[in-house]
């Protein structure tokens, strides 16, 4: 294994570099609060928000659908477990503003150090299914150094369609060797590796909460396996 | 005039950001020296590399050739040139070197901490029909602190097309008012006002050198017309 000529880290973000269950339940906690809602689960809720987006990404990849950006995804979705967990006396306005939490992920505790040391020696950005402007977004809000945003946007597919990883290559000059994905999930990383990127596997094993069953290990011998950020740069010698 | 809606701040890059014209003539000077070649008028040579970029660009708009990235455009400019001028003694390695020039471009003086201000209010990238992954090189060369980068190659569509402006908006949520192209070319401006986005006219004098005879002024009224990068964040308050 040699990972020398690697000159540039894509990164899955949520999960791999945000924590999206924490962040989306705490701000549920504060909404019900502040708006007087009736007592709900909303570790839960946060599941089930995040569970409608695998079925939506594959309407529109079996073109049932037209593209859609996950913004809108996620928007359309809130909606549904609005009624499911029969959450009232959210305006349209409230419920817009909610939908913004994706734009407001927090980082995993050493997401944002081990960004930094990875930017001295490489170029990093995102490869994520998330939309350009959420991602956007969340880089400032979040403090996230990337050198540039890559998203499912660019490219009207979603991961782990061939069109973004090759459409990824494409944009920096066409030699896939040179591009490592890092991700807490095995399926991108076996999709990318199929196209010749190098792999870096991050566990995040409370991603998904305590009951997480999925993800806890690598079912293969991707080129780096560790457990955060700081990990991949100490891998990689930055 | 009111822009206190605009969010994201979007670069021309050649001219605007970096000089072009004395990276790549100083750069040709030293590898004349560093290969004994004979003596040419590098700011010349500089010129007509620059010169080939539009009319090789307007055969992709025509259809006359398939969509090639910027970065392959001028690596075959250089061909031309060097037998126009005579130079001789470069092995297809030095050219291909020569070419990264572009990737290596230097910013104006003003630049770096003109992004810097403009960073800490708003998102910042590239709106350039330079290649993605020269853009992305160039940052990390030059200390360009891009919040993303927006290539033509996002678009296998050249500025001023369409395509590339509205491109740009989609990605940043639909909403074109929320975004200021800045550039130093007022063809770049037109379009992205015609467009619905915000314009901020930098003049660049000697982009083009001691004899340059466009863009020596703002030809409409821009939202702020100034003369550095630190001049549109005085005018934005950033």
């Amino acid at each position: 294994m040699t990972l020398s000529g690697v000159t540039t880290l894509l990164f899955d973000t949520y999960g791999t570099v945000v924590d999206w269950r924490t962040t989306v339940a705490d701000e549920g906690r504060r909404l019900a609060r502040e708006k007087n809602l009736a007592a709900i689960d909303w570790d839960a809720f946060a599941d089930a928000w995040r569970a409608g987006y695998q079925p939506a990404m594959n309407s529109i990849r079996a073109g049932e659908r037209a593209w859609t950006t996950n913004d809108s995804l996620q928007r359309q979705r809130l909606d549904e477990i609005v009624t499911e967990f029969g959450v009232s006396g959210l305006s349209e306005s409230d419920k817009d503003d909610f939908n913004r939490v994706w734009h407001r992920l927090r980082p995993w505790p050493d997401s944002v150090a081990g960004l930094l040391r990875l930017k001295s020696k490489f170029t990093i950005g995102t490869l994520s299914n998330g939309s350009f402007y959420l991602l956007a977004n969340m880089a400032k809000h979040s403090g996230l150094p990337w050198d540039c945003i890559i998203s499912a946007d660019n490219f009207h597919h979603f991961k782990p369609d061939a069109e973004v990883y090759l459409g990824a290559v494409e944009l920096f000059g066409g030699d896939a060797g040179r591009i490592m994905l890092v991700a807490a999930h095995n399926y991108d990383l076996g999709a990318a590796r199929g196209y010749g990127l190098r792999t870096a596997f991050i566990t995040r094993p409370s991603e998904y909460g305590p009951e997480q069953k999925n993800d806890l290990k690598a079912d293969s011998d991707w080129d780096i396996i560790t457990d955060s950020i700081g990990g991949v740069a100490d891998a990689l010698g930055a």
